[in-house]
């Protein structure tokens, strides 16, 4: 047993739908959430820069002797962080390669199709992943910049202009024939119906953060390091200010906030 | 005359409009621009994490001796900068007072829009100066966040989703009967044209940029500090990679970008 906390970490708020996924599958655990509200998003920046805030972050979490680290972040788990990984000597886990390994054992016909920011599908990381997972897999890319601003603008179905973009996004690939499509960032599974809407019942959709907090379940079993007894507190930083936190944070959290919620200055930290 | 340089500052590239008005009016200074590409954007964030980013953005275009600086970006105009300014010893200018001024003497019916992030819409600095510019003017204020990702996304006119986003913010300012509406972002002159496509020809559209500018040029001459001679020299830092800077800066500058680029970490000089 490892009564330590899991550090999770995002480039904003969008990792708390990972966060829900992890109090659902591992509700004795506590967890230590650090959200980059001051710097996010991630998603269009450089990987050299993305690998740098990185390292700020998970440093930031080592700060409370965390047992493992989840990058829930699709753009950070597409940018470096196998490199990254190699520093600690803890698990810094991403939501890639759990998200690769449902898909390969999802596809029935071997067309998968992977959405995500500028920097994830610039990436070969999920290429890689699934390659490995089921060689042969044939794989359809397409980065979706807007979803991100119109979910923080808290649009969803039934809105005419996510609904335009979704199908301007998602037509291309829906003519390529893919089975299942790998939803690569935080913020897509809050517009799933809208993307099911257009990639119609057939569509096997994943969901990166569900798939890790599941793999993760597995891996603290096997190591003997889940923490047992009384259910889990959750604390959450943000590197802005926590004043419309609860607001934004429900809307990912799928509920009300129950915890502490901090403002901390990573400048103050690294310095 | 006065030889140094004016400094330009920017949340990101969006500043170049700015810069573009600058070269336009003053072609004999020398130019340093800095757009702060790793930590954009800054319309969403708090008021004390915009000041914090500002007087960091400030104290690096200070390290090349500027005899002014101009903060180009509207939400950096509308958030503290005023408190900030009284904290150098050189002019620390926004955008907010030339544009105000200019739509005080542009309206005829005494009712002026202004349009911009959501922070430049939350502060009152805009009301401000517009009632001392004008006492009894009625200002009309609507936040358009996701102006700046569908410019940056490359949408202009003909695009039907950006289209559909400017009916949808813009109508009910349509509807307030304002003559004069204030560009209160550097992303939207990009945009003038569909901005103008809603509001009609009898609308005067502000642009902060050109205002400022041209304010500028009466400061200097006033002043005696205007350099004379030849054509003046341009440098460009960005703080994260310059790979796509030729390509983005070309949007907002309308034309090559002639000068050096630069990438430079924030972090190592505010250490």
């Amino acid at each position: 047993m490892d009564l330590r906390p899991i550090g999770v970490f995002d480039s904003g708020l969008g990792g708390l739908t990972c966060v829900k996924k992890l109090i659902e599958v591992l509700p004795n655990e506590d967890i230590i959430y650090f959200g980059d509200t001051g710097r996010v998003p991630y998603g269009g920046r450089s990987r050299e820069t993305i690998k740098k805030y990185a390292r700020q972050d998970i440093a930031f979490l080592q700060s409370f002797d965390v047992k493992a680290v989840v990058a829930a972040c699709g753009t950070v788990s597409t940018n470096g962080l196998g490199e990254i990984s190699g520093e600690y000597r803890i698990p810094i886990r991403g939501v890639v390669r759990a998200a690769a390994e449902a898909a390969a054992r999802a596809t029935r016909n071997g067309r998968v199709g992977l959405i995500g920011t500028k920097a994830s599908i610039r990436s070969t990381v999920y290429d890689d992943m699934l390659l490995a997972a089921r060689p042969g897999v044939s794989i359809f890319k397409r980065a979706c910049p807007l979803f991100v601003p119109l979910v923080e603008d808290g649009r969803g179905p039934g809105d005419r202009v996510l609904e335009l973009v979704a199908e301007e996004y998602l037509r291309d690939m829906l003519n390529s024939g893919v089975d299942t499509l790998i939803m690569g960032c935080t913020h897509y599974p809050i517009i799933r119906d809208v993307i099911a809407g257009v990639m119609g019942p057939d569509v096997t959709l994943i969901d990166p953060g569900a798939e890790t907090a599941l793999a993760l379940r597995g891996e603290l079993e096997a190591g003997g390091a889940l923490r047992e007894g009384d259910t889990g507190t959750r604390r959450y930083f943000v590197s802005d200010s926590t004043e419309d936190f609860g607001a934004a944070a429900s809307i990912f959290l799928g509920s009300h906030v129950e915890g502490d919620v901090e403002q901390i200055s990573l400048d103050e930290i690294l310095r």
